[in-house]
């Protein structure tokens, strides 16, 4: 995402690139940072065709209707967290190496401001999450396949003994989940990346708190 | 809140309740409600004058724009969060026993669905973290001082050496007000009370892991 240009300069950049060459899954990148400012509701073709700089019909041409796009666009978010945040973490160890991995690796994708509105679940989730449907269902998906990952992990650790198992796994995840989430609202609000240290301190109190005693 | 209508019931009274009756501050009480559904950037004069029941001239002579609708809108859901959270808390001991208090009494008002969207602060602060402006200043503002409140009243527990003061007071505040904020986020999605009791537990093993050792 690094090399994707800022969703301000999109419409600087219309008159240099032809529509044509816009491939769907670059469209869908530019969308992804466009509903983390502008929020999925107001994502309809014709706001995204405007942002990118082609015409109504040249998108229609991909995407039918609001709510494919829409999917699409969530589609799309999913696999760019995956990419940013979830994969470089499996060349840790499972347990607890990768549960302060997945932790720094989701701070990391706010410090390098993949999505320009923070992490695009959560901003997401909270528009949407009195509004239901598949777009809230298909948001929703991510968030609880993230929250599992996080608990599986913690089961891992427990099973090998690096922690201790009187606290279940769903606790310690809605515990480091938490950290993360208010993390990513504070940078927002801050814009400062001191904030996330907060987070860091959080995840290391609590995994010290989760030490087994010593025999 | 409790003998206020639900925002889905607004229609229905339509006919019953005259237009001159209502009171600007009953007219805001039902903006909170609607706000925490439809988001405080659709609230206009047009839309709550549909939801009320009343004309757009009748709400022009309370707000005279959007923006100053929308500022009382928030006033009133700070007014309605100390009078439900904030207050029923100051009988309690300052220090250890009002920081549970504070964030039990939080659960509290989610659990009453004081709001139908959940914490209105959260909902506002999420819609509307990247969009610069006074609306976005004032409600930053309402969470800042909630924020304030966790943070003196964890010093005040240091002070009184009911917890340890190796840890800093912004670093309690920060993850008592995250599992309060995930508990409201997961409340919304799951609609089970039984998420709130993941925060509960949090906040007693955080509190419990901030004991001072015995002598």
């Amino acid at each position: 995402m690094t090399a994707e240009q800022p969703v301000r300069a999109a419409a600087k950049e219309r008159r240099q690139r032809p529509a044509g060459i816009r491939s769907r899954e670059a469209i869908l990148r530019e969308a992804t940072r466009l509903v983390t400012v502008e929020g999925i509701e107001g994502l309809s073709i014709g706001r995204l065709a405007e942002a990118v700089g082609m015409s109504k019909s040249g998108l229609f041409a991909h995407f039918r209707s609001k709510e494919e796009l829409q999917l699409a666009t969530i589609e799309t978010a999913d696999a760019i967290f995956q990419a940013e945040v979830v994969e470089p973490t499996l060349a840790t160890a499972p347990g607890i190496a990768r549960l302060r991995a997945l932790a720094e690796a989701f701070l990391g994708h706010l410090e390098r401001d993949v999505f320009p509105g923070g992490c695009f679940f959560a901003s997401v989730s909270a528009e949407i999450d009195t509004h239901p449907g598949p777009v809230r269902d298909r948001a929703m998906a991510s968030v609880a396949n993230w929250f599992a990952l996080l608990e599986t992990t913690a089961r891992e650790a427990q099973a090998d003994g690096e922690i201790v198992s009187n606290v279940s796994a769903s606790q310690i995840a809605f515990e480091i989940h938490a950290y993360l989430l208010l993390a990513n609202a504070q940078y927002l609000a801050a814009g400062d990346p001191a904030v996330l240290d907060l987070a860091r301190r959080a995840t290391d109190r609590l995994l010290a708190s989760l030490a087994p005693a010593r025999r």
